[in-house]
């Protein structure tokens, strides 16, 4: 049994755990047949049934989590519109990528036999959600959405800090699922201590999407890839998001650079997979005074005790390295045990490169370091020890000497690279890519944004079949009216 | 030192292993700034180069396969082929995978920035080429040509059966490479015993990828997965193309059945990853008489003694097997080291799903196993014990009753789905899928084919950032004429 929020999450037992990887298996068949406009109307099903139940979820989301009301409504508006933006996806269908070869007698080296290619559901997919976004990167989340918008169906490990939402919003999507006319097993639930193990390993399962720590999912990811049959695990482990500002950015707006700093910093009590962790500045600048004067020294909830007390230990561990000082000197002691203060740190480029395994740790809830540097050479030096990262940033002006050449080296250890503004808040759109180099992710796609739904997707080539028996997204009549490639060209 | 191919093939020094690796990752940088058209003439330049010494490189490769010299030449069209197509692939653009979102103050739940995002090249790729294809999937095969169309420098694993062929090879992209303007460091080539371990754990290389054998794939794949910063590794380990031949097929052409099947499986010496290695036949059919009537008794030379030795094992325990009798009962005592004579063995259904695992198993070389089924619904059951593959393939009528049913099943464990044809021959089109589940390959990615450049890439996105520090493909302007998605909509 589960039990880091007050509440327990009781353990799924064997028999109701075969029941949902068993229903799972067999909904994969008719899930795959399901043309696009039918899984379309099944995320859109979903999408209506949360939102139904949104005054009933919030609460029990709130309950959970300590996060506000307000924030968590919002967040249930993001994930009823990405179920949307996704049944809108499935429908335009050129995430089949559906390709037309025909035959070609006269092709070099050997004549070509009609060949036809479309992406197609790998089976159920496990997904493991995360606590700081209870709804939008939970049970409904965007891993599960990528997975149904895929014709997947999906076998979601319940968060064990989220105890009182997890059976309510289970039984909203579940609800949608039926009136959309989704089969048996389309979505199901389990949790437990050890479950996620066993659902990684689980022969059925073909695919994992996983957002959390870079040790628990690790150890997942490293059973997936030693299974008989290895399988993808899509994972997004954790983040420092670097924000570099430039000399002349420090000297144009050293005031709002401070202010907007802590204002991402602090969003979601630190909480962000997003959080700007490390904050470059100049050493002549006043950033890092202006932030130990603007910080507040109102607590923060974090989300569950394991949070808290990493927080504790982290912020402490980089704080006392010989070569940190505090900005901040709050009091921790007389706070209740879900609630902290903001810490921040401030170190040199110098020292960072020369303890980057030390000073360069995410740490969840309002910690941040900021890091001083004398030359943009150095600040280019010290690139090198950055792990990869889900966000980079630089802020700097309309004619700054230093822009090109650090958003380019930037762009080799980040998946989104950002001017003049902040990582934190992650639209849901076409061009949005939410990964990066290990450890931000472990792969080479996006877990947010419509680009996401290709994780849970096989490449299928029909040789010479004759139309009726080709999936109709590959008949000359295109009843879908999917955009195709024939014959090399796009249509 | 490697010694399978009667030359022994040295160790590459750590001194030069160190100048490679170091080079290539010096080269990873200025290729991913060059644009589509610089790294179409690139990859042209090497295609020149290779025909240039085609009729240099083809007798060295005859040396070291045993394969006939008008093989090898159609292999040296194919590869350079291959090379001129990703060079138009390249230029076309698609593959960039260019999107633009721009700003959307008024965007539900929060206002959007402007966001753009395109595939980058992730960096230096290591490939292992396979023995029975010395140019296509040697060193300037698939592998090479996808890693070089991404804009990702090669390191390359020469293969011990290759001795005489390597350097000339090398040499000839080398020279291609140098008359395209590719920077120093953009192909390498490294051999030993045990080096192709170090280059998968190796630091600078980000991604590899494999055409070989389950076993030795299989460990390098862990290797890669167990790496402190994992990569991903795009595997071809093998496969067994079942081939189902449905009772109407077998009563309207049972001799030409026979004969296809033959041909097919005795292609290349029956050293390919595409051979029809299980032929399911009716039981009253007369097919199983008539390969064993036709099968020549004519010895086939081997690539290496390697081959040859596991030929005869894997062969024999199969035929050894008690359910198992052989349709030909030819000597291979009084050949020379490096010939043997085909081997075909029968068994039926029941006996395969019972003792799937000693008798489902890849034989290279001209080995194959008739099975005879005594209904349909027999043939859907033996379909649960077949592991992934890269094709399948069904021979049936016009009018067969059973053909949507099992090319329907079949498309669930093949990546290819082959109606009345076979699955040697792999044409490289855009409509091409050459991997399927595992152990044909553990990617959800083809390794032939334009869309094989999709692995070696991972996607950044820009937000907010000027138009003179975005990637040309990415500004307004589209100078590349990349196909883009436009706010939603492909242009």
């Amino acid at each position: 049994m589960e039990h880091i929020a007050g509440v327990p999450l009781p353990d799924t037992t064997t028999e109701e755990y075969e029941r949902v990887l068993s229903a799972a298996a067999t909904a994969a068949t008719s899930l795959a047949r399901a043309e696009p406009s039918k899984r379309s109307h099944v995320l859109r099903s979903v999408a209506d049934a949360v939102d139904a139940r949104a005054s009933e979820l919030v609460p029990l989301a709130a309950a959970d989590s300590s996060l506000p009301e307000g924030r968590l409504r919002g967040e249930v508006t993001r994930t009823t519109m990405q179920l949307r933006m996704f049944a809108d996806v499935v429908e335009e269908g050129s995430w089949l990528e559906a390709v037309i070869d025909t035959a070609d007698p006269d092709a070099q080296p050997a004549p070509r036999p009609d060949l036809r290619r479309m992406l197609v559901p790998t089976g159920p997919v496990a997904v493991f959600g995360a606590s700081n976004f209870p709804f939008a990167f939970g049970l409904g989340g965007g891993d599960t959405a990528s997975a149904l918008a895929a014709g997947c169906p999906v076998v979601a490990k319940a968060h064990p800090a989220q105890p009182r939402l997890t059976t309510a919003y289970a039984r909203a999507i579940d609800e949608g699922l039926r009136a959309g006319g989704a089969p048996d097993g389309t979505f199901g639930v389990v949790q437990g201590t050890d479950i996620g193990r066993r659902l990684v390993q689980d022969l059925r399962i073909t695919a994992v999407g996983f957002t959390g720590s870079t040790a628990g999912g690790r150890a997942l990811a490293d059973l997936a890839a030693a299974r008989p049959v290895p399988i993808p695990f899509y994972g997004e482990f954790g983040s420092i998001n670097p924000v570099f500002v430039t000399p002349a950015a420090a000297e144009e707006r050293s005031g709002t650079i401070a202010g907007e700093f802590l204002e991402s910093l602090l969003l979601g009590a630190g909480q962000f997979c997003t959080k700007p962790g490390l904050l470059f500045v100049p050493e002549q600048s006043s950033i890092e005074l202006l932030v130990g004067t603007a910080v507040t020294d109102d607590p923060f909830r974090l989300l569950h005790k394991g949070i808290r007390q990493s927080y504790f230990d982290v912020s402490r561990e980089i704080l006392e390295h010989p070569d940190v000082r505090p900005v901040t000197a709050s009091a921790q002691a007389d706070l209740d045990d879900l609630s902290v203060r903001p810490v921040i740190g401030v170190t040199d480029a110098r020292a960072l490169q020369q303890n980057s395994r030390a000073l360069i740790k995410e740490c969840f809830g309002p910690f941040g370091l900021i890091v001083t540097y004398t030359s943009i050479a150095e600040l280019h030096a010290t690139m090198t020890v950055l792990p990869g990262t889900l966000t980079a940033t630089v802020h700097g002006t309309d004619d700054d000497p230093h822009a090109a050449a650090l958003l380019n080296a930037l762009a080799r250890c980040a998946g989104r690279v950002i001017w003049n503004g902040w990582p934190t808040g992650v639209a849901v759109s076409w061009a949005q890519q939410h990964g990066g180099p290990y450890p931000a992710t472990n792969s080479v796609h996006t877990s947010v944004g419509p680009t996401a739904i290709r994780r849970f997707l096989r490449p299928v080539a029909y040789q010479s079949v004759r139309q009726e028996h080709l999936p109709p997204g590959l008949v000359d009549a295109n009843p879908w009216g999917l955009p195709r490639r024939v014959n090399g060209l796009l249509s």
